[in-house]
This record gives structure tokens, C-alpha cells and sequence, in this order.
């Protein structure tokens, strides 16, 4: 496997690749100058680094070795990381990539969709975009509880993270301190926004075959009600703690799926909760909700079996079947070229 | 699809795929002279009765229809309807069976696992036992919020069942009424029980690569202690209200899997609750609980497009992928001969 970006998730994802057996981390792709010729193991804090792995930013002579799998975390914008998914498919490895916008991109970015999934088929390679969100808890595990239901009618998701201890470049992504107008003016350019919502309403209308015709966003600041400090920053009363998104799959006016996002510095109750309407109603629960970080790293490591596996083309998560690549389990389903 | 068993559950099965556009039903087999030769819709008392699909006991001629899948359902036993299984395998029909013993039967009853795998292997058809417990609730779900973990050390599902409003067989399965004398000998001989459990011990210690080395089962009388009446029956005070059931996967005398089951007349908070002890800790919980009857049809018939699409061979709920069936939904995947 080859870890495409090594930012806090990719360095994160590395680090748990590098605890499962079947796994061998075979390079390492980053642009930024401060890592490059560095050893992976060491630049993402590993207790038994070095590993022998250099970062390089020479993406062609790493894609070279052809690995079985790229994980690919570099940015949120399927746009901007095309080239990057097209070099790895190229390459003829899979790729699982933690690309926001990558999760179901058939409906928000069609022409990308259709020329990546193209590709994928050509070289017998499969490129799924996953994560815990989007990728799982508010979407793939929505599908999921759906096999409970005789008919859903609607779908409400309602996810509280708490920010304060996350990585600083999610904590500045929700505008935690910013001023409220500094947040409207970033909201407005979309540089303040978390990615991928939606992506998941497309993906649940899709699944559960729910007639969405139009998909609306909106966003709002969580303004501060008192100070509250995180590991990196400080936010004063008033300021913005974080955001509060929500994302609509609408059929003449009225909700199919409504999903609602509220990530700040000091939420005090996180929680995931799932509610299919329809026949029966069934709810779902996770208390203290799905850590971001941890949970990524752990959708997109445990996805590489399920990626080996599975038809080559453009996949979701929701394509794939479930999973837990075990600390302990010794090899990975074999890979097959097509 | 034909309909094998035409008792409770599979009456409620035969119910909801006549709601799904994309099912044709075209023939229901049962032993019960009181059915044979009676219309299936009359039979399980459905509004838009007759359906034009007489009850027939002469299994060899409705199969020879071949049909793309038979939904089986009517025994818990896999030594009773191993039979039944073989000849619509040789029918060159998938299945779809809601015995509990068919769920991961490869450890429980490994030969006739094997059998039956390679007779649907050498058929070309795919073969599944699911249901809402065992095949979801208390195995299914659990592998699938794994998906959000690094390491999972233990595994412990907890699940309180409402028996007041389910069908009368399963009230008498569970020994509701019984005295408590009645109760342990009908225990201990095997009558009184809740089918599935060390199944979904297995099934999960698999998936999550857990090292069970034995699977546990204890089975003992939940007692009233009020006066609890159902649709069907009364339980006084001091007699069996229905069954608490724990059966547990162990590695030297430690619990890797802990699934306990309460299921009784009169139970007031029922839960369905998974805890995944690791890094991270996760926990679920579906307030209310799934309900037993309807989640089980439910399963059962959104499972339909996934056994078409399926490798040839005995699979398990976990080994298809997520879906749900949506009544609206025109065409299933085309049955692929293999």
C-alpha cells in the first residue's frame, strides 16, 4: 500500500496500516517541503520509526511499484485531486480515498464520476471515497439499519461532534474563533465548510431509491455562550465555536433526508442518531457519537479487503460489503487483475 | 420467487414481497393440510386476496418452475431442512431461509455446511439463513459498526424482546405460562429455546477475527412477577413469562463475545444494544429495540437482490452486501446463470 498525503488523517492512517500484519506500507506521496525525504514513521510521530519508508513528492516513481492499494488523503475536493486519482488508477492500483466529495460524486459531479469510473474499468481497478463521515454514520450505517424496514419514507440523521479535541486544520476548517462576520465572509467563499454532506444525501436517496429532486445546504456559525479552549485555541464568548450544517434531499418541498451537522469547540453531549421513518420507525443511537479522526483512519484501513474485492469501476461505500481488517489477520484477500 | 412455508413469518414474508413491484411470487409450498390447495393470499389474510397461487404440498413440481429464488422458512433445525434446501438448490434456485441454524453454520454443523456449499457451488446458486436474529441485530450489525474500529477486543450485545405482541409460536417457544418445573424440562430437552445465538457467536468471532476457542449457551426462565396477559395468552404471577438466554464465545475462560437475549411476555423497556470493547470503545443502541416478526420479514425479502448478485456457495448475512428493496423499485439484478 502506498499512503497518498500525510497530513493528520494520512498520518493517522498510517499509523494504523502500519499495526495490521497484512499490510505493507511500500511508499509514502507528500508535496509539502517539510516532509519530503523524511521518514514516514518519523514525520507522523511513530514510536518505532524510522520505518525506512522516505516520503517523496516524486508521485510518478512511487506509482511506479504499482501497490495493490493507494490511500489517497490529500484534500476535500474532488476537482482539485482528479489528476492524483488518475495517476494511481493508472498506475493499476486501487485506491481508497478520503476525498469528501469523492464519497457519491455521481450526482454532485457527474462528468468527474463518469471519467474516473471509466478508467477504474479500464485498468481493473476499483476507487471508492470513504471515511466515518461521509463514507459511514450518516449514510452507510442509515442504508444499513434500512434492512430492518419494510419501507422508508424518510431519513433524519443528526450528528454532534465535539471539536475540542480534534486536529487543528478541522478546527480552523469550522472557523472555531473566528469573529461572526470573518465567518459569514468564509462561509460565503466556502472555505469554512465541512465536505461531504451532500454527498450523503445523494448517496442514502439513491440506496433507498427515495425520489430526492433537488439537494439544498446550509450553513451557520455555533456561536460561543462562554469562553472555551481547545489543545490549539482559545474561543471567546461570542466568537465562533464551530458550525452548524444542515443538508436537505427535497421532493416537492418536503424533506426526504435531512441531515444535520453540528461541530464545535466545547459540544458537551456528542452523539450520532439515526431515524428511518416509514414501516416500522426504527431509530439508532451512538452515544458520545463517532469519533472523526479515529473513526476515518479505521473506515479507510478496514475498506482495503473490501477494495480488493470489488468490481473494478467507480464503488461507494455503500458498495462494499462490511469489514474489520483484524490487527492480527495475516493476509489480504488475493489480488486479482482483470 | 417461490414461497417454502407458509407459517407465521413466512405469511408475513409472502405479505410485504407482494407490496414490492419488483417480485413476482410465483408459487407457495406447504405441508399443512389445512393450506394445501388454498389460495396463498387467502391464506395469509391479505386484503387483496385471492392472488391466483394455490398452497401446494408437492414440492418437486412447484420448484420445477425453477425459480430464481426460494424464500424458505420453516423450521429452526438445519438437520430438518437440509432436504428441503438440497432440492431447491438442485432446483437451480437461490435461497433465502430464515432457519436460524443456517445462519453460520460452519462451526455449529460444519458437514452440513459443506454439503450444502458445494451443492450450491456445483448449481451455480448462492444460499443464505438471515433474519433480523440471528443475520442482523445481534451479529450483522456489530461486524458492521466495527467498521469504525482499530482493534476490537470484545464483543457484548445485549437484546430485550416485548413478547406481549408477537405470534403465538414463538410465545409458546419461549415457555411463556409454563410453570417453572415445566419450564427446565422442556429446557432441558431442547423445546423451549430462542434458535441462533451461538451462531451469531461464531459469526461475529469470525468476521472480527476473534479466537473463541468454545461457544457457551445457557438458557433460564424469566418469572412474572405481576399478572401479564398477551393477545394470546395470560401469565400469572410466579409462572414463566419467557426466556433470558446468554450464550458466550470464550478464549481461556475469558468473554470475547457476549450476546444476552431476554424475550418475554410483558418485558417493558425493550433495547437492542452493541458494545465493541477496543480503541475506540463504540457503543449502539436502538431504543425500543427491532422488532422480531416484521424486522425478520423485512431482512428476509431486502436480501433478495443481494442473493441474486451473490458468489455461488452457502454465504452469510455478513458476506452480502447492505441493501434495502424498495417497494417502488421496477427491476431487480438479472439473475446471472453461472
Amino acid at each position: 500500500v502506498v499512503q497518498y498525503g500525510v497530513g493528520p488523517i494520512g498520518a493517522s492512517i498510517a499509523q494504523l496500516m502500519r499495526q495490521k500484519c497484512a499490510i505493507e506500507i511500500c511508499g509514502a506521496i507528500d508535496s509539502d517541503p517539510a516532509k519530503v525525504g523524511r521518514d514516514l514513521g518519523d514525520v507522523v510521530g511513530a514510536g518505532d520509526a524510522p520505518w525506512g519508508i522516505p516520503i517523496s513528492d516524486d508521485e510518478p516513481r512511487v506509482l511506479q511499484q504499482a501497490p495493490h492499494v493507494v490511500i489517497h488523503s490529500t484534500s476535500s475536493s474532488l476537482p482539485r485531486v482528479m489528476d492524483q486519482l488518475l495517476a494511481c488508477v493508472r498506475a493499476g492500483s486501487c485506491v481508497v480515498s478520503t476525498c469528501e466529495e469523492l464519497a457519491y460524486p455521481f450526482r454532485t459531479n457527474p462528468a468527474l464520476a463518469e471519467k474516473l469510473d471509466a478508467e477504474a474499468k479500464a485498468h481493473g481497478v476499483a476507487v471508492v471515497g470513504t471515511g466515518v463521515n461521509p463514507g459511514f454514520v450518516m449514510d452507510k450505517l442509515a442504508v444499513t439499519l434500512a434492512a430492518e424496514s419494510q419501507r422508508v419514507e424518510q431519513v433524519r440523521i443528526s450528528r454532534v461532534v465535539n471539536a475540542s479535541n480534534r486536529r487543528l486544520p478541522l478546527q480552523r476548517k469550522i472557523g472555531a474563533g473566528m469573529t461572526p462576520d470573518d465567518f459569514a465572509a468564509s462561509a460565503a467563499n466556502g472555505t469554512i465548510r465541512h465536505v461531504g454532506l451532500p454527498e450523503s444525501v445523494a448517496m442514502i436517496a439513491h440506496y433507498l431509491n427515495l425520489p430526492v429532486e433537488e439537494i439544498s445546504e446550509m450553513i451557520e456559525p455555533v456561536i460561543a455562550r462562554e469562553r472555551v479552549s481547545s489543545d490549539f485555541l482559545t474561543v471567546e464568548t461570542g466568537q465562533v465555536a464551530g458550525v452548524h450544517q444542515i443538508a436537505r434531499g427535497l421532493s416537492g418541498g418536503r424533506d426526504l433526508v435531512y441531515l444535520e451537522l453540528q461541530m464545535y469547540v466545547g459540544a458537551k453531549n456528542p452523539y450520532d442518531r439515526i431515524e428511518l421513518q416509514g414501516h416500522p420507525a426504527v431509530s439508532l443511537m451512538i452515544p458520545s457519537g463517532s469519533h472523526g479522526d479515529i473513526a476515518t483512519a479505521s473506515v479507510v484501513v478496514n475498506s482495503v479487503p473490501a477494495i480488493l474485492q470489488a468490481q473494478p469501476g467507480l464503488r461507494t461505500s455503500c458498495d462494499l460489503p462490511i469489514g474489520f481488517l483484524s490487527p492480527t489477520l495475516e493476509t489480504l484477500p488475493r489480488w486479482r487483475t482483470r
